[in-house]
C-alpha cells in the first residue's frame, strides 16, 4: 500500500523564503517560526499560510502486554479515559477547548469496551472489532486483518474531518502503549531495548528493568521483520496502526501534521519508513521527557517547538504547540518589510 | 533601593501542588505546565490561577557602543524600529494582536529621536531625557541620574498598566544591545567576554572577535564593580535599566514577569541580583539561540518554555510562549479528577 502524496510546484517554498528575509528582522531570528511559515506555504501552495482550521483526532487502544506489568496503571484505564477524553475533562480535551478546535476519539480497540455514556459531547466510534491480538512477547500484536482495519480507521476517521481542515493533529490513549511504540521504533532504528524503553508513565527500577527484558524478547522473537508495516503489525499496536494510516490519508489530502510525543512519533517513524515523502507533511511539536523520543527525533531529523518535560500523549503535546504554528503565520502574513517600514536592513 | 515584593501564604502552593496530584495524568506528566500553574497559584494566592490579561511594554533605546561597529545594523534602525513596534509591523507587535494583548512602546533614549507619526495605535512616550550617556568602554553607559530615570520610566510604565493585568511581558529594541547585556550578565556571574558575548543580530568572524575585545575592555575598565545596580549603570544601557525598573514594580504589584531572551534575562538577573525575591515572580518564556542565554538562564535556575531557535528580542520570545501559560491554568483548573472521572489512579 502507498499513499497517493501529492507533489509540490517549489515555487511557494521560494516565495516563501525570500518573503522571510525582507521582514523587518535578521533573517533567521525567528529560528523555527520561520521554519514552519515557509514548510506551511509548501505543504499548502500558498503565499498566505495558515495554521487553522485545525482538529485533532485521539485514538484509542487496549494492549495485551499491559497484562505483564509494564505500565504503572491497570489497562481499565484506557477505557475510562475514553470517556474522559470524549466528556471534555482530559488535558487533550482541555487543550482543544483551549485551542477552539474539536478533539474526535476513536475506540480502535479498547478492552472492556466501555458503557455508552448519554451526552458526550466529542465524536467516538469504535472502527475495530476485537480481534486476535498478542502480547508482542508470545504472540504478534495484530493480524493481518487487525492492522489493516485499524490503519482503516485511521484513514476513515480523517475523511470524517471537515474538508476545510489544514492541521492535523494525532493522539493516542493505551495503557501499555511505550512499551510497543519503544520495540517498534527500536526495530526501525536498529536498536536495543536499553537504548529505547523508558519510564512511560511512570515505571522504575525492577519494573522498568522487566518492561526492558519484555520488549527485547519481542524483538528477538521478530529479529527477520524490517519492513515497517511488517513491524508495526507483529510489535505496534492498533492505536498506532490507525494513527499511521490516519497520517498517510492527512498527507494526501495536503493536510500539515503537528506530531505529538513518543508513541506518535514512533508512528511517524513508520510512517515515513514507508513512504519517505510523507514526512514533508509533518512538524513535530515538542520534546517528550521520555528518553527514546529524542532519539525518534534524531532519526527523523526533527527539531521540536515546545521543550516543557511533557510525558502524557493524548496529543497534548502538539495541542500545546499549535498556537506556535498560528505565530508563525502571523508573523509571516503580517509583519512589515524593510520597504514597507522604511527600516534600512543590515549592511551586507 | 528595595522593591516592596509581597511575602506569600505558602497554603496556595501547596493546594496547587495537591490539586495537581489528582488530576486525570500521572503526576509530572505535564512538566512544566504543571510547575506554571503551581507558580501562578501562588504568585497570584488563588485557587484559580489565570494567565490573563497580559499585557507588553517594549523599551527602546540607543546605544553609543553600536557606533563602535558591534552591530550587524547601522544605531538608526533603532528609532525606525520604534515606529514599526508602535504601528503594528513589528514581530512583537504581530504577536501582540494575535495574542489580543496591548503592546506599548516606551522610548527611553533613542537617538536621534524619531519624527512624531501620526495614527500611531499604539502607547509610545519618551521618558528619558537624552543625557550624557557613555559607550562602556571608555565611559560609563549611565551617571546616576539616567539610571534612575531609565529604572523609573520603567516602573511608571508598569503603573500605566490597568490594574487587572497579571502578566507582564518586557521587551527591548536598541541596535547593539546585545554588548550591555552581555558585559553586565557576564560581570554577574563572574565570567570573561568569551564566555557570553555571541553573534546578536549576526555578527561574525572578525567582527565578532572585535565585539569581544571591547566587551572585555569595558569589562577590565569597570573590574571593581560588583554591586548590580552599579553594574547595570556602567555597562548596561538604559533599556535594561527601565526593564529592571520595570520589573521591581511588577512584582510589587504581584504580577508574575514572562521573561523573553538575552537583552531581558540579562535584566533579569540585574533584578535577582539586587533582590532575591524578585526571582519568584518570573517564569522565563524561551532559550534563546544566543549562546549567552543558556548561561544566564542556569545561573536563574530557569528552564524556559519554548526551544524554537528565537533570537529576536521585543519580547518576541515570551509573546511565543504566552499561550502555554494559558493552556497551564486551562488545564490545572478545567482537567477532570480520577474521582470525577470515576478513573482508578497509579497503584502506589
Amino acid at each position: 500500500m502507498k499513499w497517493n502524496i501529492p507533489t509540490r510546484d517549489g515555487a511557494y517554498k521560494t516565495a516563501a523564503l525570500a518573503r522571510q528575509a525582507i521582514l523587518t528582522k535578521p533573517t533567521g531570528a525567528l529560528g523555527a517560526l520561520e521554519d514552519v511559515a515557509v514548510w506551511l506555504a509548501d505543504i499548502q501552495q500558498s503565499d498566505q499560510p495558515v495554521a487553522g482550521p485545525a482538529a485533532a483526532i485521539v485514538f484509542a487502544s487496549d494492549h495485551p502486554v499491559s497484562r505483564l506489568g509494564v505500565s504503572a496503571y491497570p489497562r481499565e484505564v484506557t477505557p475510562m479515559m475514553v470517556i474522559n477524553l470524549a466528556t471534555g475533562g482530559a488535558a487533550a480535551s482541555v487543550l482543544a477547548r483551549l485551542n477552539g478546535i474539536p478533539l474526535h476519539v476513536v475506540d480502535v480497540g479498547t478492552e472492556p469496551y466501555p458503557d455508552p455514556q448519554p451526552g458526550i459531547g466529542m465524536h467516538w466510534t469504535r472502527s475495530v472489532p476485537a480481534g486476535v491480538v498478542g502480547d508482542l512477547v508470545e504472540s504478534d500484536a495484530m493480524d493481518e486483518a487487525a492492522l489493516e482495519a485499524a490503519m482503516q480507521a485511521g484513514a476513515d476517521a480523517v475523511d470524517l474531518l471537515p474538508q476545510d481542515i489544514r492541521i492535523a493533529i494525532f493522539g493516542e490513549m493505551g495503557i501499555g502503549n511505550t512499551t510497543p511504540a519503544s520495540a517498534v521504533s527500536a526495530r526501525l532504528m536498529g536498536m536495543t531495548a536499553a537504548d529505547m524503553v523508558g519510564p512511560g508513565t511512570g515505571v522504575e527500577g525492577d519494573a522498568l528493568e522487566a518492561k526492558r527484558a519484555l520488549v527485547q524478547k519481542a524483538l528477538d522473537r521478530t529479529s527477520d521483520t524490517v519492513e515497517p508495516l511488517s513491524v508495526l503489525r507483529r510489535l505496534g499496536g492498533r492505536e498506532m496502526a490507525a494513527i499511521v494510516g490516519g497520517m498517510g490519508r492527512a498527507a494526501e489530502r495536503g493536510m500539515a501534521i503537528l506530531v505529538d510525543g513518543f508513541i506518535v512519533s514512533s508512528a511517524a517513524l513508520v510512517a515515513a519508513r514507508h513512504q519517505a515523502q510523507i514526512r514533508d507533511y509533518m512538524w513535530f511539536g515538542h520534546r517528550s521527557a521520555e528518553p527514546g523520543h529524542t532519539r525518534i527525533l534524531k532519526a527523523l531529523y526533527a527539531t521540536p517547538l515546545v521543550d516543557a518535560g511533557l510525558r502524557l500523549g493524548e496529543g497534548s503535546g502538539a495541542l500545546t504547540a499549535l498556537p506556535l504554528l498560528q505565530a508563525s503565520v502571523a508573523l509571516h502574513n503580517q509583519m512589515a518589510t524593510f520597504e514597507q517600514a522604511a527600516v534600512p536592513d543590515k549592511a551586507d
